[in-house]
C-alpha cells in the first residue's frame, strides 16, 4: 500500500486504528480451542468484526513463532486473509548486517507479502535498507519505544547533548522517504512524540502503547498529527481480548468503535 | 549448556570454533535439491563432518524464515540434530517489550531447545531480561557489531565521553552474568575487542567477522583472550560454502580444520 492510499483509507474509515493482532493461544476464548487453528479462527473473527473501523493489522510474530510451523502457516493465513484496503504489519523488529536483513525482507515482503515490518536499528544502515528495496513496502523503524527499558539507551545524549533516538531519526531519515518509511513512537511518551515530530514532520508513525499500556489518545493527536494525520495508533489488548466469550468478536468491535469514534472527533477537530 | 560445560569442550577439542549455519537454497549443491529436505540434509552433512571440530553451531534464522513453515521444520529438526556437546545458538537477533520477550524466548528455548539467543539490546533491560529466566539458557547480546552500520549508532559518545556500545555493556552486565550472558563483538573490529574485554573481563564473546568478512583470529585472540578462554569464533560462509560440489562437507571439514589447528596453537600459546 501505497502513502497516498494509506492516507485515502483514514479519510475513509475517518479512523488511524491499527488492531494489533498479539493472538495468544493462552487467552484466545475456550471454545476455540477444539476447532483446527483456533489462532486463525480468533483473528479471523476479529478481522471480520473490526475491519471497517481499522487502516491497518499488526500480528506479533512473537506469539506465532512461539507455536513452531503451525504458528507461522496461521500467520500467513491471516496476512492473507486481511482485507487489501488494510495496511498489514509483521511486528517482528528484525535487523541483521546486509545479506541477512534481505532474506528477512523476503521473509515478511514476498513470503507473506506483508506492506510493512518493524525493524530494529542498533546495527545502523546496511541493517535497514535491504528492506528498502522492496517497491511499495514500508520499513518501521523502532525510534522512541513505549517499554521502561526505552529509558536505558533511547535517552542516552552524545556530547552535542542530543538524545540517542534524535540521532537515529536524522540518521534513517535520509535512508528511505516518506514512502517506505515510518517510525515506531510510543504513546507512553507524549512529549517524545513531539520531539520526533519536530525531526521528521512528514512520515508516518505507528504508536503503540494506547489502551492496555496506558497512553493517551488525545496526546498522541496532539502532539503527533501532521497535515496528512501521519499517525497510525494500535490497540492489541484492550480490543481482541474485550471478552473471553462467545462474544469476543462483538466485545472487541465495541472497543474498536469506541477508539474509532474518537478518532473521527479529532479528525473533524483537524478538518481533515 | 553452563559455561564450565562450554570449557571443558574447548579443552577437550582444543577449540573455540562455531560454525555458521547460514544454509541458504541458492547456494547448496545441487544434488542436494532433488531431495525431500534440501537444508536439513546440507546441515546434516556438514555437522557430521566438522562436530569434532568445534564446540558451537549457529543457524542463522532469517535464512530459515524466509522458507516459511517448512524452512521452521529444517531448522527445528538440524537443533535436534547437533550433538549435546555442541553449544546451540539460534542467530535471531530478536527484542520487544516484556511480554512479547517471553514469547520469542520460549521459542527459541522451549519449542527449537536452543541453549542461547542472540538478542539486540535497543530497547533495553524489560526486552532481555525474559530470554534471562530460562535456566542454562543464555542471551548473546549485540555490542559491537561487525558490519558497517555499526558505526551509526555504537560509536555515538555521550556527555562522558563514552561509546554507546560501552554503555550497552555496563548496563546490560549488570542485568545477568557471566553464566548466562555473552556478547556479540565483530572480528572486523579488533581494538574494539580490547576496549570490550575491558568492561567485562569475565564474559564470553560470540565473535563473527572471520574468514569471509576479513577478520583475524590472531588479532581476536590478542584483544578478546581471557583466562577462561572467553571466545567462540563464528565463520559460516567459509566453512560452509567451500565447496559446491558432492565434496562440500569435506572441504567444509578441511576449512574447519584450519581454523581449528590456528586455535589448537592459540590455546597452546596461552597454556590453555
Amino acid at each position: 500500500m501505497t502513502r497516498q492510499g494509506l492516507i485515502q483509507q483514514i479519510r475513509e474509515k475517518k479512523s488511524f486504528l491499527c488492531v494489533g493482532l498479539d493472538t495468544d493461544m493462552d487467552k484466545i476464548p475456550a471454545h476455540l480451542l477444539k476447532l483446527e487453528d483456533p489462532i486463525f479462527e480468533f483473528n479471523k473473527a476479529i478481522i471480520d468484526a473490526t475491519k471497517d473501523l481499522c487502516v491497518a493489522y499488526k500480528p506479533n510474530v512473537a506469539f506465532y513463532e512461539a507455536l513452531g510451523p503451525k504458528g507461522w502457516e496461521s500467520l500467513k493465513k491471516t496476512i492473507d486473509y486481511i482485507p487489501s484496503h488494510c495496511l498489514t504489519i509483521a511486528d517482528a523488529k528484525r535487523g541483521d548486517i546486509g545479506n541477512t536483513s534481505t532474506y528477512y525482507a523476503k521473509t515478511f515482503f514476498e513470503y507473506l507479502n506483508c506492506d510493512a515490518v518493524t525493524v530494529a536499528p542498533y546495527m545502523g544502515e546496511d541493517s535497514v535498507t535491504p528492506f528498502q528495496e522492496f517497491k511499495n513496502k514500508w520499513v518501521i523503524l523502532l525510534a522512541l519505544t513505549s517499554n521502561k527499558g526505552a529509558l536505558d539507551f533511547q535517552f542516552t545524549t552524545d556530547s552535542n547533548g542530543e538524545e540517542l533516538y534524535k540521532k537515529v531519526l536524522k540518521k534513517s531519515s535520509k535512508w528511505g522517504s516518506e514512502e517506505n518509511l515510518m517510525y515506531v513512537v510510543g504513546a507512553t511518551r507524549a512529549e517524545g512524540i513531539a520531539e520526533v515530530r519536530k525531526i521528521v514532520p512528514n512520515h508516518f508513525f505507528l504508536v503503540p502503547g494506547v489502551g492496555a499500556q496506558g497512553g493517551s489518545l488525545e496526546d498522541v493527536a496532539k502532539y503527533g498529527w501532521n497535515n496528512d494525520c501521519g499517525l497510525l495508533v494500535n490497540a492489541s489488548r484492550s480490543i481482541i481480548y474485550a471478552s473471553n466469550g462467545t462474544d469476543f468478536a462483538e466485545k472487541g468491535r465495541e472497543e474498536a468503535k469506541k477508539l474509532q469514534q474518537e478518532m473521527e472527533l479529532i479528525l473533524k477537530e483537524k478538518h481533515f
